[in-house]
């Protein structure tokens, strides 16, 4: 056993003490008042970062919740690694649905659970006590080693665009590897390919100055909701094929290859219908499930608004109707223009009788795509092989991350996911939970990774 | 001058007196927290009903909002005529629009301003005024009378077809006149010939079983949101025409001498346009815009949401979405039959992926239409040009009162609108107001009409 091995082993327990001390901060970055424990964490992890012998530890401001960063640079002529992370957590509502108080962890059979648990506090705790062992055990890590842990990515990072580029030089690597992720299941490892970017953006319908009766008005001038209903209507397909013009254009056709890739990713449809309560499936025509949450764009509606909500009913012909929708994106699909072109479908079919306005969101990120062969997706399938005893899948996500395009766009370096949450463990849900044994394996990974990247031509 | 026109001139301040305390009663029907202000307002109804010398007077339970009730009936081989009116006033929210406290009725320039001063306490005090002073001036009144006053108009009136039903040989009568309504302006009369009728409907479409995260999940399944505004747009034409199967098959066109007195009333496109701040007018085609109000029935949304309604973004997929629906009728249009072809049109046009369900809301109203040539009208029509010294307009309302079709349908009786309400005067909106002259006039327009209907044949 290697001295690492050994400190891993020696200090479990007392790991899995400091991982609850530091998921009892309930650093919620979507809830102002929880602002001073978003900032609590961030000394916590600035503290830990600094017991662990990780240098240059301090506290960035962003404008918002803040970065704390760190770095070991004694490597001469090894790569240089960032290693990404975030202390912030999702909101706990509904709280009643938590069979334990989501910010007191309780440990049943092997699994912690409380909110950040697994997302990501457990995940973003793991290279920083495997990063101690190589100090501690080893006497150095094998690499040079940053830290950028922040503290806004539940909340879509709205600093970070910024915060990136004040702070190249300091953040400059190689590579960098996210602890925001996970794993396929518990025997099945996964490596993470391609991100998908969004936009958003809102619509406003305004009708006459002031609400009217239904009755005396009816038939007489366009309903605001009618109008919004009738162009959120032109924008899909009844089969839910895109109408916007030019929307798909930029979108690149996956090798057949990477798509075969996709189809080896198990997939029951129904158990996925199963557990969300529907019977049917629904997308665009010609794809699988799998392809439509990964490599092809989306146009979703997330929330409408207008007129009388209340119960029973009010004769109102509303003056006002509003829509939010976000569009997910696929390479080289660029946010900004997709949002000019939505804009455009909409302008150019706003309903008569009506002003119809829109505009984009705050939310805005581009796709990520790491190429399969990437020799830090090679080092990441290697180290996961030997560990799980099987090839990885190769996996994508339809969410969107915004610093993994940052980091390309900022530092020219490629992000590889590389964490230990898996699919079961109710992340952003009531009952969120991680298991010990990830925590476990992932120290041991994040060493073995380390040591291989070393290996890796910066 | 005769005793009733005396008796009216000598006690014309203490009228308007009276009219003050009646006013300043907040009997707000639509808050349970007034529940107690519209019975008050019901006890001083049925005081002054009393202190007039109507007989029989009686405050009556519905299962809501209490009806008063009240007779005179020593005319014998003279018609029977029901006055109706109604003492619940509507909300007064926003409240700080109001230039003087809601009720506190304030008197500027002879406007009476105050919620329900002319909606509907100013108006239906008159007929209670004008048959006191023909039982005080004259010692009787040429017909045989009954009063149904209600406290539930503003909320649509939900307890009258079941009080209708039960009463029908207590409010036996030959027609009804009704004191809610108005005139077309202080120099135009006007009679009303038709009311929408209206049913009501909610839609509601559910997805999974919780809300999702847009990025992972969207494009895999039915957005109900989508699926909703599918829907809806299914319902109307771009143009305005409502294309649920069935729907105009029991609309009886107008004759055409009918459709000539529309055209009859006056009526500015621009203006109405600029009072509602727009620029546009919009609706089914081939019709004008008092037929689309009047004579023709719509299907408008009076509220949507689902989602997300908040500040940003939030990148839900939401697992439900709603809408409200009314549709305002003519004859011979029945309310729980459209009510039903809506609902087969939702069921037959659900998109797939998503449970669609649709059910009647409570707000329900036959359409009614009263002969341009009915006696009562031919009464009321006398005595207008009279007073006014001009024909009056025959005009139609876009709303809907429930209690005219239940008279009909109940009582086998007409209603007469007969009332001096004017269209400038806000009802139902901040700055409410009434003209004392309207108040004076009124009160002797109704001891005309009480009159001229004792030489109609029962």
């Amino acid at each position: 056993m290697s001295k690492w091995e050994n400190y891993l082993e020696e200090n479990r327990d007392r790991f899995a003490d400091e991982l609850l001390d530091f998921i009892r901060i309930p650093s919620i970055s979507a809830l102002p008042e929880h602002t001073g424990d978003v900032l609590r964490a961030a000394e916590w992890v600035a503290n830990r970062m600094q017991n662990a012998g990780i240098e240059g530890v301090r506290i960035l401001p962003t404008g918002g919740h803040p970065v704390v960063y760190g770095e070991w640079l004694h490597a001469p002529d090894k790569p240089t690694v960032l290693i990404y992370g975030h202390f912030d957590v999702q909101p706990v509502d509904p709280v009643d649905l938590w069979t334990h108080p989501p910010f007191e962890p309780t440990l049943v059979d092997g699994r912690l659970f409380a909110r950040g648990a697994s997302d990501d506090k457990g995940n973003m705790l793991i290279p920083i006590l495997a990063v101690e062992a190589l100090l501690k055990g080893e006497g150095a890590p094998p690499v040079n080693l940053k830290f950028c842990f922040e503290g806004q990515e539940e909340i879509g990072s709205p600093q970070m665009p910024g915060f990136m580029s004040e702070h190249k030089e300091l953040l400059a690597c190689d590579l960098a590897v996210s602890a925001d992720g996970g794993q396929w299941s518990e025997t099945e490892p996964a490596i993470l390919l391609s991100i998908r970017g969004v936009c958003s953006l809102q619509i406003d319908v305004k009708g006459a100055s002031t609400d009217l009766h239904s009755g005396t008005y009816g038939g007489t001038i366009q309903n605001p909701i009618h109008a919004l209903v009738r162009l959120l209507d032109s924008m899909r397909s009844p089969e839910g094929e895109i109408l916007v013009e030019g929307f798909y254009d930029a979108v690149i056709d996956l090798p057949e290859a990477e798509v075969a890739e996709v189809a080896r990713v198990p997939f029951e449809e129904t158990e996925y219908l199963a557990d969300l309560g529907l019977n049917e499936i629904f997308g665009e025509p010609g794809y699988s499930t799998l392809e439509r949450a990964w490599i092809r764009p989306t146009l979703e509606v997330n929330g409408i608004w207008g007129g009388f909500q209340g119960e029973g009913i009010k004769t109102v012909l509303p003056n006002e109707a509003h829509a939010k929708i976000t569009c997910r994106l696929v390479a080289n699909q660029d946010p900004y223009h997709i949002a000019e072109l939505v804009s455009t479908h909409v302008i150019n079919n706003a309903p008569p009788g009506v002003e119809v306005s829109v505009g984009p969101l705050s939310m805005v990120g581009k796709p990520f795509v790491i190429p399969p062969d990437h020799p830090g997706n090679q080092a990441a399938r290697a180290i996961l092989k030997e560990l799980y005893g099987q090839e990885p899948y190769y996996h994508r996500t339809g969410g969107s991350i915004p610093i993994c395009g940052l980091f390309l766009e900022h530092l020219n370096a490629y992000t590889v996911s590389f964490a230990f949450g898996l699919r079961d463990e109710k992340a952003h849900a009531p009952n969120e939970f991680f298991r010990l044994s990830s925590f476990d394996l992932g120290q041991t990974a994040y060493c073995k990774l380390l040591y291989r990247l070393a290996e890796v031509k910066p």
